[in-house]
C-alpha cells in the first residue's frame, strides 16, 4: 500500500497555486482540488465524506460501537513546499481505513480521517486554523485577519464554501473523541541520524509567533546624510540578528525570522517602515516566554537608539503540548511489533496533534525524512518507511480496538 | 515675485494624471497642460516659445549678442509628488526673465528657459530623457523602451507632438551654449539644519546600484537546530548593517538598502534566499568605487562564514558630475550679495544639471525645503526662500552679463 500512498503524494504535489513549485494555501483553488482528490480516495475506502465549517475534509468510517477515534494531518502547504509534509499522514490514515474496508472489518468505534485545511498558516499568518476548528477551540476574533491581498479570513471561509458564523460560535465537529493519532514526517535529522524508520513523539514544543517592526522616517536615498536617518530596515536588521543570537544562547531554543518587508520598498528610498515575523520555540513554556520577553525588550531598545517607533504584536502563543502517555504507550507497542526498537523524541515543529491534545488523548508518529529537509521541494521519504508507518498505524488501531472491546 | 511663483507652483500641482495627488509623467495629458500654462507665462515674460523634438518646453529671450545661457529644470513628476520638485526651478527662471522684460533689459547673450519633459523617468524607467535630448546626448536605442501599458517611447514622443526620428539622429537643440544654471529644492535636510535658505552645489554625486544577496538553505523553523542553519536572511541582515556602517565611516557617502526580500517568505520557514538593493553615492567616483568594492568583499565574507553563496550584481554606475568651478564661483558671489553666507554642498540626488554638465559649464542652486521631505505630497518650501532664489538668479545673470560685456 505504500506504493499507492507515494503515488498519491506525487499527484497532490501537482495541485499548486504556483507553477513549478508546490504552494497550497488555505482556501485556494489548489486546496479545493486537493480536497476533491482526497475525498474520492476516502469514498473508495468506504468512508462518508464531508467538509466542515472551515473546510476541513472529514472521512468517516462507521464503527460497531460508540465514540470516534481520529486520524489525520493537514492538506495545506507552505510556499515552495515538499510533497510529504501533512499529506503523508492523511494518506497513511486513508490507506489504513481502506485495509479495514477491503477486509470488511468494523472497529468497536468509528474512525474519522481528517485532512485539516490549514496548519501552516501561510495565508493568514496563524497556524492550526483547521484543527482548532475541528477541536472546537477556534478563536472567533481571528475572522477579521486579512491576507496579503486584504481579503478577510471571514470572506476566505465563505468563498471556500464554509460558514464563518458557525466558526464564530465556536462550532465543534464532534464531542465523542476517543483520541487522535497523527503520522507526520520528522522534518528534522534525528531519526535518520539514529538509523531508525519511525519514532514516537513525547511532546510538541511550544511556539510564539510575533509581528515586530519599526516605524522610522522615509527619505531620499541620496540626500539624507547617514547621521540624520531613521532607517526602519536597519533597525529590523538588528532585530533579525538579535533573534539569532538569543536563540543560539538558549539550549533547545530556535528562533526564526522567515518574513521581512520594507516600505515603501524602492531602491532609492530610505525605508520608513520595516516588519519581520518572529517564530520562537522551546520544549519549556517558561524558557520560551523569557526568550520572547527578551526580544520584545531588544525591539524597544533598538527603536530607542535609532529614534524609531517599535511595533510588537504577539499574535500567537501555543503552549508546549504533551502527548498522552497511555496512547503513546500503545503506539510504542505497535512500533515494537513492526520494527526492532521504539525511539521516543520531542517535536520541534508544531503539529495538529498539539491542538487535538487539548481536546482528547493524542499521539504522534514521526517518519524519517531525508537529511531532515522539510518545507522545501527536496523533502523526501523512503517508500519502505511509509510501509512501516502504515503497518504501525494499522497495528495501533488493532491494539486500540482490542483495548476497547 | 515669489508670491507669483508660489501661486504658479500651486496651479501646476493641479495638472495631474491622478485625482487628489500629483502624478505627471512624460507625454501625458497633464504634461501637455503644464507645458501650455508655462508657455503662456513665458510669452508674458517676453519669450518666444517652442517645443523641441521630445517635448521640452523652451522659452527664448533674445540677447544683444551671441551665445545662449540656459536656465531650467523639469516639469514632470514622480507618482504622488510634491509641488516644487522641478517646477520651482522653471518658474524661478521665468520670473527672472520677466524682470528683465519688464525693465526692457537685454543681456549680451540670449537666455533660454527650459522646462524639461522628463527627468524622473516615471513612465519609461529612464531618468533625464528631456535634458539628454536638449544636450544632444540622447541614446536612440531608448526609443524602443515600453511603458507599463506597452506603449513605446517612439509612439509616446509622436503622440506628444514630438519627432522620434529627430531624436534617433541625436538632434541637438543648440550648439552655442554658454552655460547652464538650475534652481532646485534640496530634497534633503542639510540647509534647514544649518539655518540657510540656499546653497551652491559643488557636484552631483555618482551612484552605484547593486542587487546583492545570499543563497543558503531553507528549512523548517522548528526542527533545524540553530547551529545547523544556513539562514540567508541573517546573512542579508548583516549586509544591511554593513552598508550602514561602511557609509557612516566615509564622510560624504550615503548607502541605502531600500528593498529586501526573503524566500520562500513564510513565518515558519528558514529563508533559503534573501536579496537586497544597494544604492551607494558619493561626490568622488573613486571613493564610491572603494565603498562598493568593500561591500562586495563583505558580502563574500558574510557568505563564507555562514556557508551561503553570495550574489552580487552591480547593475548601474553613474559617475559623479562636477559643477563648473568658475560658474559656481559666480553663483556663490551672487548668493553672498543676497544672504550673509554661501554654503557649498554636494547633491545626493541626480539632476538635469548632471546631463547639461557634460555639454557646457553647469551650476546648481539648492533651495531649502521643509524637513528635507521630497517625492511626497508634504514637500514644502518657504516663500521667503523662493524670494532669495529669484534674487540670487537675477544677480547671477547680472554678474554673468558684466563678465561677458
Amino acid at each position: 500500500m505504500a506504493g499507492s500512498v507515494m503515488e498519491r503524494c506525487e499527484l497532490l504535489s501537482k495541485l499548486s497555486e504556483e507553477p513549478h513549485v508546490l504552494t497550497r494555501p488555505y482556501g485556494s483553488r489548489a486546496m479545493g482540488e486537493a480536497n476533491e482528490a482526497v475525498a474520492r480516495w476516502m469514498r473508495e475506502a468506504g468512508m462518508n465524506v464531508r467538509q466542515d465549517a472551515v473546510g476541513n475534509l472529514i472521512g468517516r468510517y462507521e464503527g460497531a460501537g460508540g465514540g470516534t477515534f481520529v486520524l489525520g494531518s493537514h492538506l495545506d502547504t507552505v510556499r515552495a513546499a515538499g510533497k510529504y509534509d501533512g499529506v503523508l499522514g492523511v494518506l497513511v490514515a486513508v490507506a489504513c481505513v481502506q485495509r479495514l474496508h477491503v477486509r470488511g472489518e468494523r472497529l468497536p468505534f468509528s474512525v474519522e480521517v481528517v485532512g485539516f485545511a490549514d496548519e501552516e498558516g501561510l495565508r493568514f499568518g496563524t497556524a492550526f486554523l483547521g484543527s482548532s476548528v475541528y477541536a472546537g477551540l477556534f478563536d472567533g476574533r481571528l475572522l477579521d485577519l486579512e491576507d496579503g491581498d486584504g481579503e478577510s479570513l471571514r470572506d476566505a471561509v465563505l468563498n471556500f464554501g464554509g460558514d464563518p458564523e458557525a466558526l464564530a460560535r465556536g462550532a465543534r465537529e464532534a464531542s465523542d473523541f476517543l483520541g487522535y493519532c497523527e503520522v507526520h514526517i520528522e522534518q528534522g535529522p534525528v531519526l535518520e541520524d539514529l538509523g531508525l524508520q519511525v519514532g514516537v513523539v513525547t511532546s510538541i514544543n511550544g511556539q510564539s509567533r510575533v509581528r515586530a517592526g519599526f516605524a522610522g522616517h522615509a527619505g531620499h536615498a541620496g540626500t539624507v546624510p547617514m547621521k540624520m536617518r531613521k532607517d526602519a530596515l536597519c533597525a529590523a536588521a538588528e532585530l533579525v540578528l538579535e533573534v539569532e543570537k538569543a536563540a543560539r544562547s538558549r539550549p533547545g531554543a530556535v528562533g526564526t525570522v522567515g518574513e521581512i518587508s520594507a516600505q515603501p520598498g524602492a531602491g532609492n528610498v530610505i525605508p520608513g517602515e520595516a516588519f519581520v515575523s518572529l517564530d520562537l520555540r522551546h520544549p519549556e513554556d517558561e524558557v520560551r516566554g523569557r526568550l520572547r520577553d527578551h526580544l520584545e525588550d531588544q525591539t524597544r531598545k533598538i527603536a530607542a537608539v535609532r529614534g524609531c517607533e517599535p511595533v510588537w504584536k504577539a499574535h500567537q502563543e501555543i503552549p508546549a503540548a504533551r502527548m498522552d502517555p497511555q496512547l503513546s504507550g500503545l503506539l510504542g507497542r505497535a512500533v515494537e511489533e513492526v520494527v526492532p526498537a521504539v525511539h521516543r523524541l520531542p517535536s520541534g515543529a508544531g503539529h495538529d496533534a498539539a491542538l487535538m491534545a487539548a481536546r482528547c488523548p493524542a499521539a504522534l508518529l514521526f517518519v524519517r525524512c531525508e537529511r531532515g529537509i522539510s518545507h522545501h521541494p527536496a523533502e523526501a521519504v523512503a517508500e519502505e518507511d511509509v510501509e512501516v508507518a502504515i503497518a504501525v498505524t494499522a497495528r495501533f488501531l488493532e491494539l486500540l480496538a482490542r483495548d476497547r472491546a
